[in-house]
């Protein structure tokens, strides 16, 4: 016996194959007409029959199953499926229409293969980090300021006070490193970010790890790098079915990842493209794709660290250069053209960290809580985030973001067309 | 070598002990007074030196270190703290305080503990189900509408749209059934819970499990059942010391859990205390307290399945029971006195959830996406999610669930008290 979906269906005179679909693969079912005479593709089914070897002629080598077909005797409907609004199995959709039919295009194996591959991700940077003795939390996501400066914040009416959606789970792992010394979350992320590109959604999958006792803010890209490591070759040990679906290599990689200074990396891209960018406090679309290019061609690398990136760029926890004050410990991970990680070592000095909030022209006050930590001793700590949509679309080279996302959203969809949703609404508000 | 907090400092004349604490223990340190001068409680050190055996007399048979101590021969203080508010190793403080204190306070070893446990039941949980082949997602927790009711809902300012926190991922969940057949989340879930309780928090931790191809909807305690016995013999193997902190042992359990009507508790209830609750639709807190008194004496068992709850107090994806549509094929597993789990077999025919969305007064429009699941054929299926912090609570019979949420939220507090953190916001409103 076995379950599953209708994939097609092919009449020929007297016999009806059906490809039977379920989350392990597809089987060829060869039925009498009369057992199979209203069902279309999507009906669920539950099918007993006896399996036997395809003629020599129709053996499918393409399929793990081709070489064998079930012979139905008895067919029970499990459950209807309407008309479908395009043929799922081959997708000529436009992305905005596959988000629309999401619960509908997530059936189709190759789309469906994004997903096995996002959930190994996931699966290697936890295990990962287990193996190396991290602690595992689930972290908060309501929170009662906007503690890292304030701009792209969803604000939620929190019974009768104001809160926010968190835009990382970042103090909160600071926190825990007080605690269990090294930390790890995966967790949502919100960012209200105010324009549609191919690289932004508005809740995101963070991969978030933390660690104290560091010797060097370089620990923090070893223990990166192996993350990252440990992720290619579980992809390539466990996910071989969808890598050959998608036709993917993984990240060429030559012994360990380079890491260049941003200012060094501004210079090379100077000196590439004659593009001078030299002065920008931070690398554009293009200037992170061309320093791949760098990469790949100098070190044979699809990925490189680019370190030290400027004082006011980036967050109040940022340690700073000893040398340069006016640069941080701090990098980020680009992979193909495209930032996957963040991380740096983080302020752990509570005189320092205080005077580093007021620079930043953050209120104290709402930082109450998270100063405790440093109030009441913390050892030298730091820690990164690993974008979990943006790894799988570098790896699976796609072209948006939001195809690695199950139920992306932005500033035009939750799940539908938010312009189509509340209509009505816009319209009331608009005639005010 | 050795690093961590100073736990404990005793000055015997010529001699400093240092109780020293990290994440997996404490080390007695012994050291010449000048090379701890001003080395105060929870400063962050790096010391080295040698270990010896400590003399007989100064055995500390509690402590897995309590044969050995270091003879410190250099101190680096990598942290200072400032004078601690209270005593953090031997607590005194009310839960308020605590809480106030978290970053502080979890590191006293018992708290550090609860949450140790906490970890090690949401491991289980995944293990379980992946070995069970559910695949692990990543839940949305933006909404774009009230999708279950209405009540206790989180709005957000999305844009320029109206968008909520989920109460759940069930719908999702639902949706990845039709393309993985078996998923399971873990993920945070919210309420708008206007009222202080001891079993309530705001957001909270939600095992969510779901899954087709269901043969009856006995099949889901059945997995439930699998689920929460690996969670008990997890703790027992993994976190012995742990639960010797609390002094904890698992609920009892004999054989298969037993599973009763909800009338037919109620009419045992009535039997046992003469409280008439037998037309009421649910059972209250002390019902709850009463029938597991009832399930320990007649069956040795702490946890018992409460099935077949009213249609109308279960949410409209709920299947009716067949043999009395008034009842649904519904249930709750209580522990020690506390629900810890919901679940049900859902409506997976399209005609009949669109009706049942009707008639719990929903708009059908605000399903559609969810309802292509439906539309398109959907095998028989349902599933159980399992609160995180009250399955901790109940384990170590705590006697509040914000002390199993690391960060808890409520209508008083996130992370410090709102009315003191607000206190400026509120006052303006109030002059209006």
């Amino acid at each position: 016996m076995v379950c599953g979906w209708v994939n097609s269906r092919r009449d020929h005179g007297g016999v009806v194959f059906l490809d039977l679909r379920d989350s392990t693969g597809i089987l060829q079912i060869v039925c009498k007409p009369d057992l199979v005479k209203d069902v279309k593709e999507e009906y669920v089914l539950e099918i007993e029959g006896r399996v036997g070897e395809r003629p020599i002629k129709m053996i499918n080598p393409e399929l793990e199953t081709g070489k064998i077909e079930l012979q139905a005797e008895g067919i029970k409907i499990l459950s209807k499926a309407e008309p479908l609004p395009f043929d799922i199995k081959d997708l000529k959709a436009t992305l905005p229409v596959i988000l629309d039919y999401r619960p509908l295009t997530l059936r189709n194996p190759k789309i469906r293969a994004i997903f096995k591959i996002e959930e190994e991700i996931v699966n290697s940077f936890r295990n990962t980090l287990k193996n190396l003795g991290f602690f595992e939390f689930q972290a908060p996501t309501i929170v009662a300021s906007a503690t890292e400066g304030g701009a792209e914040l969803f604000p939620i009416r929190y019974y009768k006070y104001n809160a926010y959606l968190a835009q990382s789970p970042q103090l909160y792992k600071q926190i825990l490193v007080g605690v269990f010394e090294k930390v790890f979350t995966i967790t949502k992320a919100y960012r209200a970010e105010p324009s549609i590109t191919t690289r932004h959604i508005s809740e995101y999958i963070s991969l978030d790890a933390e660690m104290g006792f560091i010797n060097s803010w370089e620990d923090l890209m070893d223990t990166c790098e192996i993350v990252i490591k440990n992720i290619f070759s579980g992809l390539q040990k466990n996910c071989q079915k969808e890598l050959k679906i998608w036709k993917t290599v993984m990240p060429q990689l030559s012994g360990k990842i380079p890491r260049i200074k941003m200012r060094q990396a501004q210079e090379i891209i100077f000196q590439r493209t004659r593009r001078d960018n030299r002065k920008e406090t931070d690398l554009g679309p293009e200037d992170e794709r061309e320093i791949c290019e760098f990469a790949k061609e100098k070190y044979g690398s699809e990925l490189i660290f680019i370190t030290h990136y400027p004082t006011k760029k980036r967050p109040f926890y940022t340690y700073p250069d000893p040398e340069d004050e006016n640069y941080t410990l701090s990098f980020d991970l680009l992979c193909r053209g495209l930032e996957i990680v963040t991380g740096s070592q983080r302020i752990h000095e509570y005189e320092k960290l205080l005077k580093s909030i007021k620079k930043f022209g953050l209120n104290p006050k709402a930082f109450q809580f998270y100063l405790q930590t440093f109030k009441y001793g913390m050892p030298p700590e730091g820690g990164f985030c690993i974008g979990g949509e943006r790894i799988t679309k570098q790896i699976l080279k796609l072209e948006n973001v939001r195809e690695a996302s199950l139920f992306p959203r932005d500033m035009e969809r939750i799940d539908q067309r938010l312009s189509l949703l509340q209509s009505k609404k816009k319209i009331k508000k608009s005639k005010k």
